[in-house]
């Protein structure tokens, strides 16, 4: 089945026959599961040094810019431990690899909520300005990086206004709390245990007894098998004529989650990190770089982006006692964000449909 | 000026050297005043007779559809003289011209007015449904347009269903109001003079001297000029960027009138009618199919269309004392508009860059 909607010129040509890229990596010797425990030790050694590096910088006390920057550097690695455990299982031992997998799922996604609702708010103000031609101040936590906002240009639509400082008031509370949930989450013994098993990790990788001498490519060709099926099976016909007006399509529906048709894209989104993770460990951490991977990434990016923020303004626009002038400026917003998210379907499409590059 | 945007192949080729189509025309003869004094009288006898069949069929009385078919038949007519008194101004006597435009234009607008008000609920209405994935009854003078109309689905958003019911309302209101208003000046004595000029015009079309011997072709290719000049200078470019998000910028401004980014396409809308007249002057009534003129035509039509039906969301969510649910349901409503204005600018542009086709 993953095979069926594979055309050969789809497929990464080093899989498939020699390309001038991996040819001389062949040469070296194919990679195998030794380049794996490889990939796996440095990615623990990034987590570590993260680590210390948070823990001396005091969490959010001292030094506003490298807490944030470690978090970062945390997640990123986690991610990649992750999803290496996820791709190349077969070669890991299984019930290490299964305790460790959901535990690298809580982190990741504890760590990620702060920056997440930060970026959703900074987008929503954004998009607020451009619509209503104002500026809006921040009020909450994100203040800083708002030096230029005037605090009113007269022409502040009340609506617009209203709403942004809803929606701030209301995010950076988000994000407030999940900044204390992550640095909770830090210094649980659930962390300790999973900082623990990555400490092993730096030095020890639990290969399967066959995995040294094992091909990495068949396993990283599944992966990418999985991203082409997935983004073959999305609307693309439908998301390569611009204003289909797809994505607003049920925006008005009572159903708390209107947008299932997102669904799917966020999981193309999640295979082709996957594809990219599975690239860097066949051809080390720093591969040739895909134009076309990573302008899908950021199209996917976008769209998981803008469908975010406009959950988050028709959230806002239930909150009780708000004025309609208020609740008209989200309805807008909303609409602007969806609007967004067939706009990256669109540049997905444009991206995707051109012939895969060899790599 | 006129001249500099303009391409040799943007012309018409008639105009430029022999095509086929107008070589023939040319055999029988280049047309002149004469022809110009035909369309006028067949374009009066026209108005005459729909005048007839409107009042036969007793106004708003007695049978549905036959009123409505007629007073389309006198805008049709209307129109027309007044755009040929427009683009022909220097072959007709210059005190009769001056003094009917003013009126026909009066005429034009009031009887405009009801159909207008009508098909704006119905978008409104339409796009309301594909939002909320509900069919909204129409309560007012529509309601006999939508038969299938379920009272409730069950899945009918509170905020949706009422600002359907919102716009309903309103829109049934203003369009009552204005048919109202056209019976009134169908039984002015403002226009009975506009009628006996037009009875007097089906019989004495009031040429100057020269007319009669004068080639029509410079006129008419001056009102194509005109409309190209407007096209070439709208922002095509921006325009042909698929979600460029132009077309909702400022929505959020406390501006009563926030689009005035709208206007110059209005403007070619009405240059590229003007052209259309001018053609069936040339050409006799029924002239040769202009694909991309019928295309751009009407992109510019949903284009006005979209641009007054989200100015009418926007004005009923500043009805006092709705719900905010209503009033997030007309925000999202807006920006759809806006999507639509943007997507029909997209549309007019990918029609328009296409050669100009020889007529």
């Amino acid at each position: 089945m993953a095979q069926q909607h594979l055309e050969p010129t789809e497929s990464v040509s080093g899989h498939v026959g020699p390309s001038p890229a991996l040819g001389s990596a062949r040469a070296a010797g194919t990679p195998t599961g030794d380049a794996l425990a490889g990939y796996l030790r440095s990615q623990a050694t990034e987590f570590l040094r993260a680590l210390r590096q948070h823990r001396e910088s005091g969490g959010a006390a001292a030094g506003a810019e490298d807490p944030v920057d470690a978090a970062r550097a945390l997640r990123r690695s986690v991610r990649r431990i992750s999803a290496s455990l996820h791709t190349f299982r077969p070669l890991l031992d299984a019930e290490w690899s299964e305790s460790l997998r959901p535990e690298l799922a809580w982190l990741s996604g504890t760590l990620g909520m702060e920056h997440a609702y930060e970026s959703r708010l900074e987008r929503l103000l954004l998009a607020l300005q451009r619509l209503s031609g104002a500026v809006f101040p921040v009020q909450g936590a994100g203040s800083a990086t708002h030096p230029a906002a005037a605090p009113d240009r007269g022409n502040l639509t009340v609506g617009a206004a209203k709403a942004g400082a809803l929606l701030d008031r209301q995010l950076t509370l988000a994000r407030t709390r999940s900044h204390s949930t992550a640095l909770q989450a830090l210094g649980s013994s659930r962390f300790h245990a999973v900082a623990d098993s990555i400490a092993v990790l730096a030095s020890e990788v639990p290969l399967t007894k066959t995995a040294v001498t094992t091909d990495l490519h068949p396993l990283a060709t599944a992966a990418q098998e999985r991203l082409e099926d997935a983004a073959t099976a999305l609307p693309l016909v439908t998301a390569g004529h611009p204003y289909n007006a797809e994505a607003l399509v049920h925006g008005l529906s009572p159903d708390p989650s209107p947008h299932p048709q997102d669904a799917p894209w966020h999981q193309v989104r999640l295979l082709l990190r996957l594809h990219r993770y599975a690239r860097e460990v066949l051809c080390g951490s720093d591969p040739p770089v895909d134009l076309r991977l990573l302008t899908a990434g950021q199209a996917l990016d976008r769209h998981r982006d803008a469908s975010e923020a406009a959950a988050a303004a028709a959230a806002a626009a239930r909150t009780p006692r708000i004025a309609p002038a208020t609740a008209y400026a989200l309805g807008v917003l909303h609409a602007d964000q969806r609007h967004e998210v067939e706009a990256a379907r669109f540049a997905f499409q444009q991206c995707w449909q051109k012939q895969a590059v060899s790599t």
